[in-house]
């Protein structure tokens, strides 16, 4: 660990790649020798143009996306995309699917519901505490979309696969799985994430738009609250969040140059995730509480024998350089949130910790 | 100049202080000894509270507000809140003055039409280019608020002091002068902020609101869209922009500490546009182009004899390191943004430069 850096297994703001830390850190006075911090210069300059093509070109090329897709960033996070999904995409008479997997899906459900749009929710998990991913939806063929979650942070489960929903376009928030593996991106017609767990900082929601879901934007809604807006102007309408979106180019740079891309992302992924799970499924002691084919790779949840061990084994494990493991506070337990940016070597850091102390406390 | 920084004029993204830029530097890959990146850490943890509470203890402070204001940091800039403001007040059967004094004013007007809401332009200085403040304005006493643009970045003029509007809140876009004087707050019931001018980077929106407004906003809008949200959670609802409240909060400690409180950043932002207004008036070959009485203590515009010698005297600039003098692309001329964060020292080299110019090119 450089500079007496800890293992952050916070489930955002999450950790970000120590080089990119270290580049940003290193150019922070003086942007590629122009004189002024990337704080500093224009959004009309050549030099945040470069910033915000090459993280559009990068996410294009790890994305494996066509000329139909579109890739914006916005502001608000993922709670502003509730809103504004709906207003873009449910005119009079139209109707959308929801599925409910979780605290996410849930608020997305409502912020359709406060403006009065018409939604099924098709399929809920909420029966036994958002634990699994529902399978067999039967989904609305004259549906405007379907929306998902594709990970859920709080609960810990993500989707293996996405569904097949006879060509409505999936609207997904994949604010804390994105560009953490491979995606199909056909089935898609909108994809968001807010950046803050897999992509960059926070304050800078990607989203990632097709063709003919823009088409479906009415014209007369408020500037800032339709996809055509940012589609049109490169999201340059107005001042965009210019640190955060060079974070996040500076994070698909690593992504595709120190990575290798997204199959390495999700192999790399895969070794972490299966590391920590099978160390929790050969214990006694802790116990993981997603169901085994519902488990996210991401967010790792798990409950020790009792609320009195799990407090002591939050602060022990602070106190030897493992931050970040407090479950959320609506449901408790633990949580290690194990994105793209921490490392294997951080995981086994953890499953030492775990075994010394069950061993301490068992 | 440090580090080949060179003296920045840009109009927003802008100049911060040197020291912010530094103490951000040197705390990037471990925030108060954290083991995390500022960027890395939760907006639920300890660290982050004392940086938001900060912030918003400090602009009470710097303001003076008392506890009928609340401080608010939203996202979308100043153009979310043009949306946001006719949406969070104006119900049916209501109506607002606006006055139109440049560019941003024009898109408030514009944002508020597009709703389908009642308002009024009460006065507007088109007739002359933008070029002056209206006077003497004639403001509906039932009129839900009146709003107003204090500072036109674009057209470089300035509110020297506001209107009386018996009794009837003020709402104002302070976008490219907060902070930089002090205000007799009491006239507003809404005051915001895009950071990127004079209190911190692009993508975090400060809003001022004051108790009476917050009680007008409806129940029913969707959640990320109302004020009661973010003035119910300190902000928090969702993950604020972490990182662009940091440096925000690094600015107003500078403000308060290295400054000294806004009379004196008034005096210094007052010594500089009189030193740059003055070398103008004195000169036949450089001409200011806002009425002497509206003319803007942040941005400077003028004019050369020709386009083609601002085209050479903007690229001669640059080649002696002052940055950002071009005027905005809608207007032409050139134009020096003399911001907080900009000193006498850049302002006194940017004359220097344009007597030298003269003399070469005269």
């Amino acid at each position: 660990m450089n500079e007496n850096r800890i293992h952050n297994f916070n489930a955002g703001p999450a950790a970000l790649p120590l080089s990119v830390l270290e580049e940003i850190r290193d150019s922070f006075l003086n942007y590629k020798g122009c004189g002024m911090s990337v704080t500093e210069i224009s959004h009309r300059s050549t030099l945040f143009d470069e910033i915000i093509n090459d993280a559009v070109e990068r996410t294009k090329r790890l994305l494996k996306l066509d000329d139909k897709y579109h890739v914006l960033f916005l502001q608000g996070g993922a709670s502003m995309q509730f809103a504004l999904i709906p207003m873009n995409f449910l005119a009079d008479g139209k109707s959308a699917d929801y599925v409910n997997t979780g605290t996410w899906s849930t608020k997305a459900i409502k912020e359709a519901q406060i403006q009065g749009k018409s939604i099924n929710v098709v399929a809920s998990s909420e029966d036994k505490k958002f634990s699994y991913i529902p399978k067999n939806i039967q989904f609305n063929e004259d549906a405007a979309y379907v929306h998902i979650a594709s990970n859920n942070t709080i609960k810990g489960t993500q989707w293996a696969s996405f569904p097949d929903t006879k060509g409505v376009p999936i609207v997904a928030d994949m604010s804390s799985d994105m560009m953490s593996r491979p995606l199909d991106v056909e089935k898609f017609g909108l994809i968001y994430a807010g950046a803050q767990k897999n992509i960059g900082p926070a304050g800078v929601c990607m989203v990632i738009i097709r063709d003919d879901m823009l088409k479906k934007v009415p014209e007369n809604l408020p500037t800032m609250m339709k996809y055509t807006t940012y589609a049109s102007k490169n999201s340059m309408y107005n001042t965009p969040p210019c640190f955060a979106i060079y974070v996040l180019q500076l994070v698909m740079k690593w992504l595709e140059e120190t990575i290798g891309g997204l199959d390495k992302m999700e192999a790399l992924n895969l070794e972490k995730g299966r590391f920590l799970y099978d160390f929790i499924d050969s214990s006694d002691y802790y116990r993981a509480t997603a169901e085994p084919d519902s488990r996210s790779l991401m967010n790792v949840t798990f409950r020790l024998p009792s609320e009195e061990l799990e407090k002591q084994f939050i602060l022990e494990a602070g106190k030897n350089g493992l931050g970040g493991l407090k479950g959320h506070r609506s449901v408790g337990g633990c949580r290690a949130s194990i994105y793209n940016a921490t490392s294997l070597e951080a995981v086994k850091a953890l499953t030492d910790f775990m075994k010394t102390f069950e061993k301490e406390n068992g």
